[in-house]
């Protein structure tokens, strides 16, 4: 399994949130060759505009295995601000996403939190099954615009 | 009440972190001259690092209210990356903290996530008690060290 195959079970899950008219963001922990934990946006089911894929995924990996030692983040999107604060706040040691986020990416496309030094550096890269993660972004606004 | 006043309830919440062990930064979210919300941070209580008291108070006011329509948050210290994003997320009108933190505070100290627009804008205070906020925090770090 490689950076693109987990990318995949991340977008598994963003298909779940389409299906649930969340936005469709997916994300999974892996470790050693596992997956931790995985979810998708729960925003709209939840009523907690707070409840991102990524937070979900890093609280309860984080409580699973009390540290993130040794583990990737994959997400189909460019973390925010918040998400990228939590990821720092548990040093997460990597992070691979998907679609870059112009409007709200803190992760190099808006802005970087990592050029900022807050005592912990995450490896980053971004674009990994670039056009299907953001195909089924902007499919999904489109819609909900037309509707 | 005055902005003073309110953040002396943040300082009590404070007050009560340090009782618990915790790193002495407490909140309230106060709408029409009342309090929604109150907390302080829990994150050694509760083994989980982003359990800031910002980030409680922020769900805790959303979850009740619906919304944070002419609500302002009070909270000891300069919040970070995460609680800054997460503000932005809910659309808080107004933000009123204590202590700036030049190492992680991202409301000016650090970086001003304000000067990116991420289509919100907060009216920001900082300094308000802020000897008060400052030397609980910086006397708890210290007698960290001590011991």
């Amino acid at each position: 399994m490689n950076d693109w195959d987990w990318m995949q079970a991340a977008l598994d899950e963003a298909k779940t949130a389409l299906c649930e008219n969340e936005v469709p963001v997916g994300a999974v922990i892996v470790k050693n060759g596992a997956i931790v934990s995985s979810a998708h946006n729960r925003c709209e089911l939840n009523h907690d505009p707070l409840l991102h894929a990524e937070m979900i995924v890093l609280k309860d990996a984080y409580a699973k295995l009390g540290s993130l030692n040794g583990c990737t983040l994959y997400v189909t999107l460019e973390p925010c601000a918040m998400c990228a604060g939590a990821m720092l706040h548990l040093k997460l040691p990597r992070l691979v996403f998907g679609a870059f986020d112009p409007d709200c990416g803190c992760c190099g496309s808006r802005i970087d939190l990592g050029d900022h030094w807050f005592g912990h550096d995450i490896e980053t890269i971004g674009g990994i099954c670039e056009d299907e993660c953001r195909t089924l972004i902007t499919s999904f606004f489109s819609q909900l615009r037309h509707k």
